[in-house]
């Protein structure tokens, strides 16, 4: 007896205010547990450090909610935020409680991981390189060069950790 | 000669994720520069510590736009935000952020005190009691009792200190 497969299509976001990086990957569980995953597309929203602050959150907004218009994902992952220096923890802090605010309008299905976390999930282990990171989210996904910028690549990393982890 | 009454409407704002205060009132500029202010309204925006983050900060963005539906601000004052314990910072910057995108995205005009700036213009010095601030509000304001609670007083000291200082 078979089962139909089962498509489900993550997005991953890694947060910043100057720039937020996205990926989205679609993996689809078969019914002889053969499970692939690809890439659907990946990029950062990017706002430019002149502009005012409100100008910058509103640019994550509507960005944002046109990354979800277009890959409609079943679940979302975004890294959980860590502190840096302080003045930089609350500009970071306020674009992701933009984020966190579109994904509860949007009513996704959401969930968090540390940067430890997605580490482990790719390498194997918590404090891995960010070039291991990078190379393992690029064999994952047969890709035949390494995703960049670098936070698209964070992005995608940390959807694969939802798609090993959920 | 005479000049025409110049109004201005002022809201103040007292960001946080449990309680956004908010205080509006109108300031009248006359020809004989006899200023009078009055109260419009003030009140709080409660987000309920049990629910999501995201739907916390999604109520504030609704409610925070009705206000500004409601009273049409000229001008919006935002308490600047301050370092308490560092969780609890990161909690209030989510928040701040969702209200700087609300002021964004209706083009609001609009500046930001520190408590200290606060305090100073409404008492005359910089670290007054959080009592003599509202007094001082009450006075101003003519209000026969203090506002309360302490975050809709705070908001229209805010609002009062955008007044004597723009």
């Amino acid at each position: 007896m078979s089962h139909p497969d089962r498509v489900i299509r993550i997005l991953g976001i890694d947060p910043g205010l100057a720039t937020v990086g996205f990926g989205a990957i679609e993996c689809t569980k078969t019914s002889a547990n053969l499970d692939r995953v690809n890439v659907l597309d990946f990029g950062i929203i990017k706002t430019p450090a002149k502009e005012e602050i409100g100008q910058r959150l509103k640019t994550i907004y509507e960005d944002l909610h046109a990354v979800i218009d277009e890959f409609k994902p079943d679940l979302v992952a975004v890294e959980k935020l860590f502190f840096y220096r302080m003045g930089n923890t609350i500009l970071v802090a306020q674009a992701r409680g933009t984020i966190v605010l579109v994904l509860a309008q949007r009513n996704a299905n959401w969930v968090e991981f540390t940067p430890a976390q997605v580490k482990q999930a790719l390498t194997g282990y918590g404090n891995a390189k960010k070039d291991e990171v990078q190379e393992a989210v690029a064999r994952e996904l047969s890709l035949e060069v390494l995703p960049k910028p670098d936070d698209a690549a964070d992005a995608l990393a940390i959807a694969l950790t939802a798609w090993y982890r959920v």
